[in-house]
């Protein structure tokens, strides 16, 4: 349950020396998805490999013409099948719930050595259905890349995202042990460390630390009246922040990792009824230790360093901001 | 219950203007607990004043001792009776659940002249405790100043705290309407802009803003292992944030606001069963539904200012951080 890293202790510089020279340099790659994830894989290919060449997909025409003006493509088609032709490596970078019928299909028009990945923020599910066909099976490893941004578009790629960021890897009884090597060297060489889990495993660690978390601040948001809102403080701003995320998208992972969401989110609802105990009975004792409990762990998270949370303005080694007094006595 | 802004429209330096020169400039104040706020009162009487007196109040000699460093105070000392005898304002500044003893103490220690108020933030239980004393109700009008910092103490004390932010100020049939306006034109003079609400709308609005938003912080924050904590990303570091926050204080305002917190967590539950039970039953329209409805709330929120928010490092018009791909296709 414990995810290892298999990171490897001789590389110092990763983007330079993790790739595995016993697979050759790929002379193409194919991202079905150019937005900020796929147009940074895209990016930091290039980067990593000047000659290659990298197709994208978008149907947005718009988006195509911008991920090669901003030079995260070579090439941008409309057609999936299309860009994978000939392409050594597939990166499928649609929402999660189309992840896995674009693999099916995609594995048919590619060549037989293709490793294709995708970056899905939910595993199992997909997984299982990619498994259900024998040849997108033996060419498939699932990938999550734990970073992103504020910003969504090729127009915010940056080919050192993935730059001291986590890869999750998710293999399988039927992973081809090859590709799994040449998957966890590929994001070594895109900078990021790489964990293996079971695709059950990402789920159910993906619903506590980012999925269970969505939807409680969703829930914390939701019980605002809008004439309260002016008056909100930055407590409720950092509460509620990820509220405001794409309603589409979270629908989608609650669809494909439900029963380990819902479990998660009855942890909460545990949690919650503690306190709400503790409060109405007046049990001091019992609300201080929930409460200690809480900031305990709170406060052990590591620092975010600049790279692994450049998002975050506010550091993280100062205690909590406050609307209410400091006790000055 | 909507909160009536007592700003005068005609005072477009509220430092120079606001206060009521009806009422004799202070010639001496005494903060009770110099700390984060009581420091930062103590700076913009003196700024506002050059010549006023300020005597601060703390239990500890080196928080003293820093107070008359820093410039917050002219003089401290640890008695609160002492640093109170002929104060024309007196600011209690300790923790929630002893505002209304000093008040009440203090209140017999002052001259009658004196106006008496607070930064506490609960209001409805402290105010009728002082109100039981007819000395200090005369004397007492309870605020609530929405400002604050990450960090505590007379040494992060800044003079421009207030400025621009909102304090309530919380009057009864039992305040007396010349220290109202004594109290409107005070808070105005150090930059706020004053709200005027009874104890219990108060303390109804707070529950939902900033307490019961706290402890559903440290329910989310509570679940998570140890040994899932160094995965996590900005989502779940913003979300938990506050809940890193004092217990003791925390603690303090559950027992002065029970009521309130509790039916605003209770509403935080029944929302989370409203996610819990979309996501259980497969039913995407309606977690579409709700997950909309928090979206649009939170996008609502009116961007954050430099002076309203300067503690929040990411600006609050762009969309949510994400973990997840944009959706690229």
């Amino acid at each position: 349950m414990t995810p290892s890293t298999s990171a490897s202790a001789d590389a110092p510089d990763p983007r330079r020396t993790a790739y595995d020279e016993s697979f050759p340099a790929p002379a193409k790659a194919a991202i079905v998805g150019v937005g900020l994830l796929g147009g940074s894989i895209g990016l930091a290919l290039r980067r990593r490999w000047p000659e290659i060449e990298v197709w994208g997909t978008s149907r947005n025409e718009a988006r195509r013409r911008l991920a090669v003006e901003t030079g995260c493509v070579t090439r941008a088609v409309a057609d999936p099948a299309a860009a994978c032709r000939d392409a050594d490596l597939v990166f499928v970078c649609t929402p999660v719930g189309k992840i896995a019928q674009h693999c099916t299909a995609l594995a048919a028009a590619c060549p037989s050595r293709t490793l294709l990945t995708d970056v899905g923020s939910t595993k199992r599910q997909l997984v299982a259905q990619i498994e259900q066909d024998p040849r997108a099976a033996a060419m498939f490893v699932g990938s999550h890349p734990i970073a992103g941004g504020e910003r969504t578009g090729p127009g915010h790629a940056r080919a050192d995202l993935f730059q001291g960021k986590r890869v999750v890897v998710t293999p399988t009884a039927q992973t081809d042990p090859a590709r799994l090597r040449q998957a966890v060297a590929l994001w070594q060489t895109l900078g990021s460390e790489v964990l293996q889990m079971s695709p059950e495993t990402h789920d159910r660690l993906l619903a506590g630390i980012s999925h269970a978390t969505h939807f409680a601040s969703c829930a914390v948001a939701s019980i605002l009246r809008p004439d309260e809102l002016p008056l909100v403080g930055s407590g409720w701003r950092d509460t509620t922040r990820v509220a405001a995320g794409d309603p589409q998208m979270w629908n989608d992972i609650a669809m494909q990792n439900a029963g380990p969401i819902s479990q998660r989110l009855g942890d909460v609802r545990e949690a919650l009824d503690r306190l709400i105990a503790a409060i109405d009975s007046g049990d001091s004792a019992a609300l201080l230790q929930l409460l200690t409990e809480a900031q305990t762990l709170r406060k052990s998270l590591p620092a975010a360093s600049a790279e692994h949370a450049p998002r975050s303005g506010h550091p993280e080694n100062v205690s909590a901001a406050r609307t209410d007094p400091a006790p000055g006595d």
